[in-house]
């Protein structure tokens, strides 16, 4: 590793050495950040390269993006923003499951879905098919055990990882919601019930946290394609 | 309502008049009752019933009482502690569920089981089905639906009182177990999962209250057995 | 159980054998669900039942719905929108109690009494009976004791349900609000109070969860009335 | 206020014009001091009031005190450790009130109740009176309106507070218990009970605190006495 | 007591024997209440009694009430809306403190202090004396020491309670408040600190609980008035 | 799935469907197990696999077992108690990494390690390489970017999986320890650390729960090692 | 000390004795704040000192301001207030360090850097060194180590105070910042990781509390500088 | 800085870069550490260094020291274990304060006071000052004032931190320690006490982490002693 393999800018180094490290180009969160940071920092990594992927953009955010990026799209039920000119070609043998609790998660599911297609990993999506009516997921089961990786995205009380988790071979990764009301506190409910799952083979990212699990499941199909 | 309807004890108010109104004989809760006052309190029910029921006894309380009434039986799993001359005549029917997630929830499942027949109600147990083997609970849906009241008993996640409320017509009891670690915080983590069941049907007692579900269940059961 | 009991839409599964499983038409949760996907599932559930039954609506998805299906009726406190046709022909020798502290719990209160009607269970209101002034409730307690289930709706201190659970001999579904402030944390503090009730017959519902009381009170009415 | 109102003793600064700026008496806490401390300051004491009180002690520790000073006695419920040599001369028109939810409050209670004998004020003790058999408590009324200041001892759910500030015109002051279990959390689910009473004129001290309670009913008491 | 000692309203039970149990007349609590029965309430108290008291009330509750009962007065620091046609006329010889750590506590701080002031109670005002400058507090030490009860009232690290409580003979009502940011968790830090207070004689009420604190300290100086 | 793929013993339903459907033998959790249970099921499983493993298992265990299995083996940091003849044929090209913290994390890390080396997969260890000396992890930079999967175990406020997962290409899975003190809770500081990572690539298990990234680092290795 | 070394304003006292006991000029914090109350407070301080600095102000509060002191200056990032005159005299010898791990923490850096430099502190800014690129602030070192005091600034898992104590030999000041989402309770998570860090020479402060870490920064600075 | 500035051993790393690196040399933390380890290392650095420190040693673990290295001395109040050829030659100019607000927490400030003396720093102690009778403190000025650094230990409120916070122009390292009960939550409530402080300068470590405190302490007055 060089000492100082890093870009300056005023208000943020940009880690230039990043995808030769981690073999994923750069990912903007555009959460709060200040309208010209923004647009300065998709216009560098445009120029750069030719493409750009941010998570949790408003509306407000992608109006003023258009303006000096024409080409960028927006979707407003993932609220990712994107520049992205060609479509990934992907693996016909390997995939990852997106599936969710309920119809209220789908905004959680479809940034880790589209985070993960964004890298380049194909994505089936499975929506609404929470424990209280089992046999739903229950007919889904061939198509769960032939994901490399499934992603269980759930509020409430977020059991659905763990009836997952005891159908498949390969790993569940859990995405607990802040779906929910009362006792569920933002999300902390579900993230406390898939961290103490009896099932094997389950691990948790952040409440809401749809990238870090579209990020990480192309991690695990990628070592499964690479041969 | 009388005005003073109960036994004054040196240390304790007994409430004479609670069989009337409730329907149910008094129950002792055992745990961090000093010798003296439990031998005093079982002789005084006994006399006056004939009968004793008592929960969370240890095996030191069972020894001493032994001693004084020796007609006393202990359970050592359950930690009841009772004299119960006649065995219940149950009612063929009607019945209640008890299930469990897990084998180390077996304890709290026998005190709400115990209970229930003790106050005359016949029990079902089916134990060890939680959801990361879907399959095991799917196995005794039959008997799962024939049931008055269900009372699922569940540690860890605590996801099982979800998938059994989406199987059954009749009120489910969750009771959430303290059996877990790490971040099961002694048991609510299972009853944050409980209270946030995105199923129907379902309402919750305290942590480890095995004899709170098996009283309520009765009450249930006792309602449906009325003709 | 068949493997495909439920009809697909683009954003939700229909659990279609719902009603028979559980004797209980399917009700629609509709805060948070975007306008179109909600007056959708209005009208497929309208054409299919002739009926329809909404919790937590706002008064604008009431406006809103109202151009779709005019018959569309709002209840501004208990927040129903509901299509019903034929009021229900209640039982005479049947019926609940739903009870509140204070009369700020009485939104939640009539959530859990409207879902009761609903679903065929007659209902006795009895408001602002808190323990602060126990003259209150105790001046009802011949109506409490002849009610098959109790509903006690309670938020700040939630003691309600302790009273209550001590007077009579069927169960009690203690429903914690979110009314307070300070330390009542949402309601976590009535929550907690009600968990720990040391009365016999109570189990508790998520915060503010009238629906899921009235239903749960609609499951034992319905098995007094079996006969 | 002089600037040095304390004696300096290598582990400790004894307090010595706390009895002329607050009018009682110093008290020792005896939880977890070392034998040699404890039987040091109880000397010190001794010697100069000519008599001690101190809570929170334990067998043990009365045990190596009675070999140093004889005269000191013990009482094992409320883990009182004290010298009095003569008996106070109670105020015949005036009291206060210690109540008990049930038997498990009463060492706390105790230890309320025999610190407010200690500075002098008399007491009346109502245990045992719970809210889940709420003609208990009622059939005292008369009693509990008497008192200049009641001190209501309760732990699991914690309610008897509000009851009882719903009856009475003086203030109450509240003390939850670390009885209970699951979800009592050591007794936070009882003090948030009592924090966020509906009932007025309720104020809280922490849980067990018998010894707080006990010292503020005396400063009521003693504001009544005073003509 | 008699069984029925209130008058039913649509949506409450009046309380009227509340007066003559307590000694203190209804005080509305404003928050929350529909404005229709908000004029309801004052109107039927204001013409029974000839005056009103409500706490937590908006400017926009004022400007709909002046409508309909134009003596009415508002407070916008206190909130606390009034119709008062007589000021009370104080005891010269006993008075409380009201006191706070800082000036974003005065609200809370005024709503006790003219809660204490409606029931008849002088109070003496002291404001910002934090510790973090002790020697202001100090300087008052005379006036302070004078009072029949002191409510001391703070947010962030709460800890004036406790300086407050070692300096005087009489109680202390703590009130925590709910300013402050980050860990102070809206009151919580402050209230655990004054629960955990080192000092004797002082107890706590909820988080931002002004008129609790009001009331106690009125009820604290009756007794010490009465002859 | 056939509806009943387990065989029914007194205590428990052992999942035999297990390995066919997830790849893994039942692997035993001792902790809490009763010793004749415990025996029974390593008896039962000895027979049908020729092999065992349990985690969480005591001396005491350990020495009961061994009277009724001579062959079985106990690891005293590890807490794993395993009958295991053949060694495994360990991959050459691929393998996972274990690293630590500090020294207190090792048995947690060797539960890990253990687990994945019974289910065939090679580890690395590197332990004590916490990041308040940064340099230490960072000498190790290739080691841990050839691995397939890492295992990052730390206690008190876990910080090394937020390196780890910035040096490497592959997935991290984050084992918070209940090594610590004070405000340590248990681990739970450890594990909001870990979820809130502000790198890619890092999901979380439950405090402690060594074996289930072990499981899961097997999972990932495996899905890289088909060919 | 005396007495009474303050002056009396109708909602606050001014601590005038405060710069002669400490070294340092008031400062006022600004949030929530009524208008006038800042205005007057503004007015006093800038008359007495010729200087004002306030922290935490809105631009509706500059923008009134200006009205009444057109010479204050408003900085919509750090959203520091103040009138400085002049610009301090740094020292060339010594600098304090302020840090980030991300973009998004640097109002609160800012906060602090400002702070520092109003009472006199020279600050070198190291912003968007965050762990999860580990080389970015390794690139740093030597101006991390030549800096009497660092003040570490971060949310989400707030690793990077461990790694700047583990590098320097100067002590650290932790600053959480409430940026995050998820199970980062507001800040939460960070504060947990600082306090519980395994590193030495790091303390904490409040989240968001930059204004504190530049206070005590400058404390240690002017040790240093002291000859 | 170079790659690999350690020494492995079986089971840690030792930082041998560390005294170089920070100026401080490596000190043990001897909680929890296996004896034949404890032994090792001890070893290991007074061969290297000629003197050994250690934190939280039991007497056992000293016990087994002394009979490998019999030079090692322990003290039972801060549980330090050393070996310390030579006292430190302490600066007559310099000085650090440690006080606690009670007795009980002499433990903690002990190992803070050892820690510092340790390292070359001289102490001043001043004990049970806590602010319930805040004379004691204020009693202290002058030397309180003359130090460079204050370490302030307090449990149960922790107030003591704020008081002396405004009382000195130098920084103020606040220790919270588990001394307290009920709601003091093993040392958090005096941790969010110390970190809500309202007054300036201070800064707060872990729960009953004296060591911490005395080692920051020591970098402060280094600076302060450098000329």
């Amino acid at each position: 590793m060089g000492t100082k393999d890093y870009e300056e800018m005023e208000f943020a180094k940009l880690d230039i050495s990043r995808e030769e490290r981690t073999g994923f180009p750069e990912v903007v969160f555009c959460q709060g950040k200040p309208d010209e940071y923004l647009v300065e920092i998709y216009n560098k990594l445009y120029e750069r390269d030719g493409r750009v992927f941010g998570t949790r953009a408003t509306k407000e955010q992608f109006t003023i993006m258009k303006k000096h990026i024409p080409q960028v799209e927006y979707n407003d039920i993932s609220r990712i923003m994107k520049i992205m000119p060609e479509k990934p070609d992907f693996d016909k043998d390997n995939y990852i499951v997106v599936c969710t609790g309920g119809t209220a998660d789908i905004p959680v599911a479809e940034e880790a879905a589209e985070t993960a297609e964004y890298f380049g990993t194909r994505v089936e999506r499975i929506y609404d098919v929470g424990v209280s009516g089992i046999h739903r997921i229950l007919s889904k089961e061939e198509i769960l055990r032939g994901a490399n990786c499934l992603v269980a995205v759930a509020g409430m009380e977020g059991a659905l990882a763990s009836v997952v988790g005891g159908l498949v071979a390969n790993p569940v990764i859990a995405v607990p919601t802040s779906v929910g009301y009362g006792a569920s506190f933002g999300g902390m409910s579900a993230l406390l019930t898939m961290i103490n799952s009896c099932a094997n083979g389950i691990s948790v990212v952040n409440i809401d946290n749809g990238y870090g699990a579209g990020y990480m499941a192309t991690q695990i199909d990628r070592l499964a394609r690479k041969k």
